[in-house]
């Protein structure tokens, strides 16, 4: 078993409030993350896929098919939006980045199945900032 | 001569986007940093300052006035943020970070003339993404 | 089940010598560390929580809490000291990195249970240079 | 049980192509990796050994005698090469960063027991670009 | 007047060696990297320019033509290339880095004037390594 | 004229005090770094050299020729050290990284003149931590 790690990049902003608490706690629990105008990152996204190599191409997987189903399950959702505003991904549930990581791993997860080889996503990493990252396995 | 660096960081959201042109202008110019509702960045911020080698301490410059003046001008007005929304500096102007490099290099110049030793602001370099970075010096 | 990961840096001189060794046992076991005034390195450190998202805040863990308990018994403790004169953890063992990451996940570990969720100290990573790096998970 | 990762780095060049391929097949498959002539990367290796402390030295295991097995058995071998035309080990299975993984797993992992400590190899991680890496674990 | 800094990266292989000098003198001169079929680098490119901002826009230069000229004259000239066998600039000198700086500024130079605003080319830095880099003004 | 730039890291400990200061002063002026012994830092060294390109090498500057220059006048001097206690260059200053960036100019630039080419050192530049730099360009 091989694991392949892809690293993707998008920016977003986001606020993190929850409609169901008041203003003080909102403000207790998410601290200047809760500025009502929302705030931003350069989200770094890693991507890993677990497999056996390919015997004929020594590969574990597609990597153009890896990079079309990232870019369109999330880049294309994700990239230059507001998380909270533009994503129906966060309709009802807070864009925390570690909502993030679990809402990513959904989406590629089955897309991922038998696309290009048979690896299947092992591991979604989302960095938020050069201090915090986030890792969700399914 | 010796040049001091010191880096800072903040993350904010923004939108690019010019009243003076029509919808299909500011999409061409701007392309996905027009969207709407914006999106984020995490900045990385360097300050540069040049000065003489103070001998009674060895040092350009007193890092803990440094770092007062840098929180005090920059991180205190535009950490956690929404450029447009938020910061009275870009009512008037997009907050490109061409304009967020020459707005702080314009916060801190005066501030750190004759504060904590006898250097001056030399340089601000602003990264906004891994990409992409731009420097002022004055 | 979510990872979260927070970085944290501090600076610190060390010394790797065995009182129970000869000094030539100590020379060819420690080389160039086993200098008698002692050298030094910028740690970097993480800390690694696992948990469950809390769905009233949508986070694994409060990381002011997660801030206040690493700098209280990490960073105050070890940022700007001499690692075998300054810290009593290294009384009667050498602070070697494997050794500080045992340390710092012991000391972790007890205060960062039910205080401000129900994650639990996972995993702690310390990079002594850019060339090595200690993990440990209990 | 403590984990120690160290990092080395080298420079080869490869090409990516099946012999029991048509030309139109290996250019599907491997994309630019294919063009004749080949091209190259920075290499960033990642050797990971598990281990107890050893009471006598605080460490998992000798670094000097990791450098020496790591410089003889893959610095010295692949580094400054062309890994199809000058590396015996890719005779017979393409250099992809897959098999480049499994190769030094299988180099060192004999070489390392019993040698300095009681550790034993646990993975190797090569990052290929900034963008890619691979992990094998035995 | 404002530096815009875009960084860009590209794999390629080369062999350093001169025709003119001897097989013991090449040795003696490039070391390991006269290796008879090559090796190879992930490049990282930094294309920096200056420029006044354009009051409409707020920008020093539009990225989208900036990507456009440095994918088509450097980019796809030499990513996923053996820089001494595919590229026509290195027929007649040695494709060291210092050679490719200086070739890349004037491949890109004459492009960006007048192309996108009134910025101008500033400098042109290429790593070549994590230890290794190289910068041209022009 | 083309400026290659090479990076060395050495690790060390030392301390920032004052003996014409009285302890409080020493306390003000320099915080947690006149912590009495001492503290350290993973230095990262930057020499950047200015020269023409050598029309039969294509190159700068002898890469083997700088590396043993550094290793012999820094590397050697400073790594592994106690920098106020080890090093004859800070008995009579401090060893902040403004006078450490001074010394390693100074032992640099004479030796590397008429060494490996026409090229005559420019800059060094020391990274103290991942906040902090430091240049001098003589």
């Amino acid at each position: 078993m091989v694991y392949l790690t892809r690293r993707y990049r998008f920016s977003a902003s986001h606020r993190l409030h929850n409609e169901a608490l008041t203003a003080e706690e909102n403000a207790r629990v998410y601290g200047k993350c809760n500025n009502p105008y929302g705030h931003g990152h350069n989200y770094v996204l890693e991507v890993t896929l677990a497999g056996r190599i390919d015997p004929e191409t020594g590969m574990v997987y597609d990597l153009g098919a890896l990079d079309r189903t990232v870019d369109a399950e999330v880049i294309e959702r994700f990239d230059h939006t507001n998380l909270n505003l533009d994503v129906e991904n966060f309709r009802q549930r807070d864009p925390t980045t570690e909502n993030l990581c679990i809402e990513i791993f959904n989406l590629l997860g089955p897309k991922l199945k038998g696309n290009g080889g048979a690896a299947r996503l092992s591991r979604v990493r989302v960095e938020e900032t050069n201090s915090n990252s986030f890792e969700y396995e399914g």
